[in-house]
């Protein structure tokens, strides 16, 4: 058997924290050495998440004692924020020349301080690390990511939206302007804190749009979006709370390009995802749905054609919690350690 | 106390029908004298829908058998197509002069035959009717509805497309072109016909677009904002089948005119519905929610700015099988008959 | 018009507050002069639920700055423990002659002080009021609901278990031994409060039973099956929570007494119901569900042969904050107030 | 690499046929070789389960065209009372002497001949197989599952009213009479048949029994409670649809026996799985919940105690495609075949 890297999670109380849990116990080159949660420390994880309990993992511990001399990789699922003092303490601590990271808080995605500042409302506090820092969308930067010693694992709803535009974007068949992305999530995007906005009663049997024009996740995709057409772009980005747990869908309308149709549209996707093992560009005339993907690290991308003349809408579903977090964070730890990409994130979606 | 009119449903047995006789019930100027089922004639109501089991309520029978002598008002809540040619027999039969009809399908709605045909794949079978048929989305059309003998009750997606769309094309405060309709619905648009989409398993737990580029609400759509625009338009709709029995939810995207901006939009319809008991603007920084609205008349439009220079977002919440369908049939019929509008239609959300 | 008493709902940014507010906007004899919520005063209830925009409401105030002199019903919707004093403060102070009460928590629904200790941890602080309070489970106790100036609500599991056997135990017809009664509840029996066991990812796509063996609805449970019975009983009651918003539904396990057979019980109950509005017993081979019942005071009583001899089986559904809390609240009110029964209480159930 | 068995899926169209093939997809020692669904032969199984499109699979075919020479091993998922005559074809055929069949239908799980005729309305077809055939519930019965080539795998309601009391029956610490079975099924249960009670609209927000005191999985349940307990058992058995789609939880209310508590019942409880990889009892003041178990092999049992003396509440959890229905399947499989039970069962439940 080959050797294992011993893994830290900190912040395991949380759902992202809990996923990665549930995909690291079967990963074959991992051992789970380190779980934090500082509210919770000195509980089991079986306490935290029952649904853990049949595996054999560390007691939850705090950030401060963890073992770090034992650890050779960090999964940072801390709130925004929180985890950017703690990755730079980290990274210039006694171990930091053997640590690698990777970062599901939206503290490293961000390449311009200034527009962290603007929507964060506070200086970065870790500015040559935010430098440093490599955007962990595992498709489109495998060769950064490898040699990377911090990754920042995107957004779930930038995932969702960057995964169908940026092969268009690059490819110039579609127009950068006047992108829409109509977005709709699950509740576990909102994660386990106890708020009035999240119960049963609030989320169930309804539906309804948030932080509309204002949503934090818009620099982020606009950010890559501007990498991906040379340009700057602007893009309108609505999320919307699904009655449901996971996934991700979300409907993004554009314009056609001067001499594109949906079908090279088409073409242009199939290409680039060909070789990919977690996105699929589903046949033309299928759709699309959130539970296809549930549990899985799959991306379902879907092309159609508009009636409107020179637009097309595309479709992207994903579960939030794996694709959208847990999941391509692990798929970025495989390409940082040289691991097979698919390490760990092989299991089938759980339908119905 | 005042006379009653005496009202048949024709199609009870569907999810509209059964929310007709949930809100007739209790309407006072109304006896419910006859509900058609064809395939359940012989059952009463308590036995298709035990829920209503408290009324009072005929027994179902066939078309056929509704002693139509007896009969002032009829709504007529059968699947699309079927509607036509029985709408027509009943008008031109010896009861016709008398009759007068809100009818919740299709069949009346779209104004040209060539564009009934392409969408439906038949010629239409009632053409005097069709050019007859007043299009009831009430708040847009009461003096016709008040004098018309057949009302066609718009689609549950086109009522929460119209209702924030047509003011603001009619005060030119946006462009018709690249209209953008991105509307969520809960499953009981799809009716209560045992279909594998509809079952729990695939309906919950999940979301998916349907009917993309392509749905039959979209020439109604097109239809009703050309004639607020005075101008064709062509706008992108795409529906949702959200994890959720009732509500829809549209989300607009819309350019605005020049010299707009999203006071403006929002002062546009504020004064549109100032006066309306139905529809309410709700202040800036609010959310609609379709839970606000459930099991009532109402609907609620947000007015969001968006990011993007030039462009507005608008939101609009409603429940599919009231102001969506069955309110507003009711609400139409009130009109109709010179009662107050309200009538019926006054009971609270209900939430959670 | 007839007169309209002045009603003070007390605690009225809860599930229960609004549902008094939904239903009472309604009530043809009341008007709301007062709503509290000690931390949201200020408040407008569309703020606090905005599915209630549309009513003409009170500001929300705190309880000390209700103008009392103004008010003559009052109910009481704060949590359990906090209400014995407050209301015996009003009933001491300066209006108490004339106010009367409906309270909803669990302060005044326990007759012996010792069994209230023992459940709640601590002696009662209203004694005098603990013994003159009436239970109110209006169907059984209309006489002293009439004239009582404190009346005790009846919890929402204790009165999906009397209904179907209090009759039955006051007949004869079954057993008080081994009686079991195993609820399912929806999730707004658990109120607003945010709590992570109550979020949306913690409740839906699941179920658990919980407080077995020692839910504080048990004792009220026993205390009125022993009044029903004439003797002691002991009963094994075990909720369940449902991933859904609204409904309990309790399956009851019962030995029939000697001589006894399904056939009997249902007569007994049949018997009871006859003539109560929203009571009733559901055809043999019909089974109840809560969809039947949502929003509307009904509750639904099933009685089903067991195969296994000398057993019976009993299945009751009610909306929990319907009859289970607020709309029963509002039937005792009619009493209290001499007014029809069903004033206010009369909309058919919403289904889907 | 160690050599795989072929297997073929007959009946793969529905959930359970879909969940097998989810499972066995990741099985280190099965090759899927054939998969039929006469009605929809031809197709991909993409195109009837898109959440398996990932998988290299067979296409559906229909019975009669599987290559019964290459197969090793046949699941049988097809509806009651179509599998006996199919079964007994195949075995009798020319390939019968090769090959090994686990039926999850229940015409193999009922002994006695007449009980069969009883509750299935006609006399068995295949009466020497029904008599070979071998009852999975792996954990009681491993040494005639390894040598049987027959194997009528267990109801999923049955399996969890079984996983607590047989050994409990067994130990003789609770008493055979007045055993209650309150059993709460998730919408999977009914399978993916287009019916008008499945429906979302049907399902969700709401609860119901069903089939009270008539379930056909009670002359299973009875049958096998009596082998444990050495004597007849009847037992009152009531299932509940919920507003869910995966997981069964049952409620289980016994009698001690004399000298019995619930310790003991636990001390019971624990030994008999102490080995077990699938079955857990859960710690004292522990409860069980469905969503602990969503995905997996597991069965989760919680033993609690009654405030009515001489009494004893037990619950258990499962996910009634899996431990339910097709992991177990699977288990049985590994068994009959000498792999290790837990081969392609081993991944962690799926929460949220």
């Amino acid at each position: 058997m080959e050797q294992r890297v011993r893994v830290a999670i900190l912040g395991a109380s949380g759902y992202t924290g809990a996923e990665l849990v549930r995909l690291l116990s079967r990963h074959p080159r991992v051992t789970l050495a380190a779980l934090t949660a500082n509210r919770k420390a000195g509980q089991t994880m079986a306490q935290v998440f029952p649904h853990l309990a049949g595996l054999d993992l560390p007691v939850l511990t705090t950030v401060e004692d963890v073992a770090w001399e034992d650890i050779d990789f960090v999964f940072c699922a801390l709130p925004h924020g929180t985890t950017q003092v703690l990755i730079k303490d980290l990274l210039d601590g006694p171990h930091g020349g053997r640590l690698r990271i990777a970062d599901l808080s939206a503290d490293f995605r961000l390449i311009d301080p200034e527009v962290y500042a603007q929507w964060y409302g506070h200086a970065h506090q870790a500015l040559a690390l935010q430098e440093e820092a490599v955007y962990g969308l595992t498709e489109f930067n495998r060769a950064r990511i490898a040699t990377a010693r911090l990754v920042a694992v995107p957004g779930c709803y930038p995932t969702s939206a960057q995964l169908p535009l940026v092969p268009l974007l690059k490819a110039g068949v579609i127009e950068a302007d006047d992108l829409i992305i109509d977005s709709k999530s699950g509740a576990s995007g909102a994660g386990r804190e106890a708020r009035e906005g999240s119960l049963h009663c609030e989320v169930s049997e309804g539906v309804h749009a948030y932080g509309i024009g204002a949503h934090r996740h818009t620099p982020e995709i606009e950010q890559e979006l501007s990498r991906a057409a040379g340009r700057p772009v602007r893009a309108t980005f609505t999320p919307h709370l699904m009655p449901m747990n996971r996934g991700i869908l979300s409907t993004i309308y554009a314009r056609l390009a001067p001499g594109a149709d949906d079908a090279k549209v088409r073409a242009v996707l199939e290409a680039a995802y060909a070789d990919e093992p977690f996105v699929r560009v589903v046949p033309a005339g299928t759709l699309v749905h959130t539970r296809h993907v549930r549990g899985s690290n799959l991306a379902l991308i879907g092309v159609h054609a508009d009636r409107v003349p020179g637009r097309v809408i595309l479709t992207c579903a994903e579960d939030n919690l794996v694709k959208g977090a847990s999941g391509q964070a692990i798929q970025d730890m495989n390409v940082m350690l040289g691991f097979e990409e698919t390490l760990g994130l092989a299991q089938a979606p759980l339908f119905p």
